[in-house]
């Protein structure tokens, strides 16, 4: 999951955290995100479990793919209805196409508010 | 996840079936589930989505782990305060397992009615 939390030096070593301190923190974050990116080239029980709760919240999500040969996405995930799935190639390609899903909510977003 | 399909030699295989299909098909045997099993010990998204959105629905919810050396399960798996999680060592110790997770759930079933 990309968080603005990423990067950021003081962050606690989470092996040292116990995993329910884990589970509710990383919660917390789900709940609080308007909207979720996740790097899903990597098969992971933990991004799985999110995305899965981030689906039932109805929060908005990007999943981002990186283009591999003879590798496919879980049906699961490319399979979800509460999830837009994009292939992308290099960094440059991932931050375009969040920003063009970003761009998209946004417009969403403005449109239900005039509508209102 | 363990399912009453699984070994069943007439099932489609699934690579040929559309993503959204199999996604549906796996949400409706989640939701008809009277509880939920699955094995943990490889990272898997699919299998995590199907937890999280398990979670979210308020199932029982039993994950085997095979003891390994120098692997962590996942703290969003073990930390989840829906989901109880057991090591287990070959297939009867997970046998095992599954007999006492639904022994318990008999058990509080009865319980609850009992008291109802």
């Amino acid at each position: 999951m990309l968080t603005e939390h990423i990067g950021q030096l003081d962050l606690v070593d989470e092996r040292h955290l116990p995993p329910r301190q884990v589970h509710e923190r990383d919660l917390d974050w789900l709940r609080s995100a308007d909207l979720v990116v996740a790097e899903v080239s990597t098969p992971s029980l933990g991004v799985g479990y999110e995305l899965g709760r981030a689906v039932e919240m109805g929060k908005p999500i990007l999943c981002l793919y990186r283009k591999q040969e003879d590798k496919l996405l879980s049906g699961m995930i490319s399979g979800s209805p509460g999830i837009v799935t994009e292939i992308y190639e290099g960094l440059e390609g991932a931050k375009e196409s969040v920003g063009r899903f970003i761009a998209t909510r946004k417009k969403k977003k403005e449109e239900r508010l005039k509508s209102c």
